[in-house]
């Protein structure tokens, strides 16, 4: 296998590519000047020594300093009552973007698919332990298990629930899972039962 | 303009329906045994004398006896002391295969768009508040507005309100709207920050 | 099965109507006022009479005099060496809105699906043929199969040349097939390798 | 800007990738083994001299020895009395897995728009005329502008005729263009006029 066959199997392994659009991105690099080319290459190389994941909640941030957290871990503005636990960065930057959530954060690093028998290798739940037990030491009081709406979400949330069990009982934290109901957008009349159940039971008074 | 021509045009207004498959309707009836053709044009006709308007909640129902109203109205096993307002049929049928709701309905008969200035033609404000003040002394408790989560929806819901003000302080009822939040299948990183937001202020335990 | 149901189950099968739509249809049509469905009833009562299909082509016109050939057929400026069989009306609208083909035309009524045993009940075999013979003596020379490009459109091809195998033969009658090649928006990159073939084949010099 | 947030700005100038998936790449090349991630940098500063452009045709190979000529410049199996047109090397790449095409190729490297005034920027017209001007001294009979069947190819096609006129002229080379008609799948009914009028010209006989 050539080097341009070898990155085009390994563009294809990229999030959302496709085997003719893994091909285009190698023609793309071919028609790049040769500096553009080796400029990627370094970013690329040195994309592992300058990201790191947080030492408490896992997330990937740009190591500026020494510190071992990130901006946020490290902040004393955050809320230290609420732990919001979710699988993937992504999750997290829309949470932090909705500009609501102004607690802790954790990141799972993945989901638990229904019938996995290994849910411990799919998402840190070691690790969360051991945040749970440091914040529960400073006042943390809710864990908000904010997993997507699909049966997979639902059973990571459920995994979570499950390993948190004994901590939660022993500090008296609440364990919390994200309001279901209408999102933006949705029609009743498209809706499925589940969602106007939930939107019924979540009714809101002005 | 010719019969066929005319056909049409009636099945261009039809919801949903573009030109070419008004036309195609149209070969579809051509091609249809003459029998079948003069009975859907006597379903047709007869469809205004078939089903009539609720006198109660107003939304269409087969009339079979003498009864103005329908079987939810007529109904003695529908808790009285809800009410859900929603915009069109198809609503409070979505509602009702959910099996969540026990309580009354009303259809408006359509929504406000967010600049009419004459929104007593758009919805049956009139009726409703008939509807209200009869209920209320039945025991009428509170009043959801079932609308679509969507600008258009919460306008309408505004409206409503507006018009139920006096009559909700008189009886002391609650109005409430649907609850916001994650619907089934809403994946949190592509939620908008308004989904978000009240996911957040929802959260569930179990 | 009140009338309204009825109705419903009638609209379903209506091309392109899903069961949601369909009820859509029975609403629209009980929201619209009683001398407009009327309206509505008397024009699809009307439709088989006002429309007839035509003697030669089989095609559906409006019915205005007692001729029983459509404008087409009747008209002395089409060209009578050419003869284009399509499978429906709409195809004929096509072609003629291309303003390119000036010969006369056949309607088959349909397609033939591919493992069909009994093609002669979904295609006028005979009718053609009847056609055919008669514009054979006033001088027709080729007959154009005016098929879609799919594996049905070339099916219902072959089935039709087959049909006119001795006829053709005996009047020395050309029979062809729409050229395939490039249509209008194809890209290469994403073309089929048979259209390619067909495209290099038919290369076309200014 | 952060190493991460530069190469996430560099992602979304990848053919088809908006700004999420430019940020889901990189959080991708975050959860890869370090030596994956040092693999692919590897890959990427190598492929520029890996790859050469065909001093022929133009086109990017694998250079495996000293050749400066692709595998179908330097083959003798190929026919040298036709010449293919293409805009790109993905284009090459659908001819060839056509497998109809016997001749040699040369690559543009691009398309012209419409208004643009410099085409000598977009594609490589000289070293067109260049392979033009060799391969005529060796039998070169036609060249086929493959282009696609839009506005933009069919205008490339022109830029590239006028800039072969004098050449084509003096060595009496045919210039074609692919066929248009029915591409595989072309319904009638939804054909637009130009392709119609080219699969009634283009039409085939058995």
């Amino acid at each position: 296998m050539s080097p341009s066959e070898e990155l085009t199997e390994i563009f294809r392994t990229f999030p959302g590519v496709g085997p003719r659009q893994a091909k285009r991105f190698v023609y793309h690099l071919l028609t790049r000047p040769r500096a553009g080319v080796e400029r990627i290459a370094a970013l690329i190389k040195l994309l592992p020594s300058d990201m790191a994941s947080c030492a408490d909640c896992r997330r990937y941030f740009a190591k500026t300093g020494k510190s071992e957290l990130c901006s946020i871990c490290n902040s004393s503005h955050r809320d230290q009552t609420q732990l919001a636990v979710v699988c993937r960065d992504v999750d997290l930057e829309a949470l932090e973007k909705s500009g609501t959530f102004k607690g802790r954060y954790f990141v799972l690093g993945g989901t638990v698919p229904i019938l996995d028998e290994t849910p411990e290798k799919r998402v840190r739940l070691t690790d969360l332990e051991k945040l749970v037990k440091h914040l529960a030491e400073k006042g943390l009081a809710e864990i908000i298990l904010a997993t997507n709406a699909s049966p997979e979400g639902d059973h990571t949330a459920d995994v979570v629930r499950k390993s948190l069990a004994v901590l939660s009982e022993k500090h008296d934290l609440k364990i919390s899972t994200l309001g279901r109901g209408l999102s933006t957008g949705t029609e009743i009349e498209y809706a499925d039962s589940d969602t106007i159940e939930h939107a019924l039971k979540n009714r809101e008074s002005k």
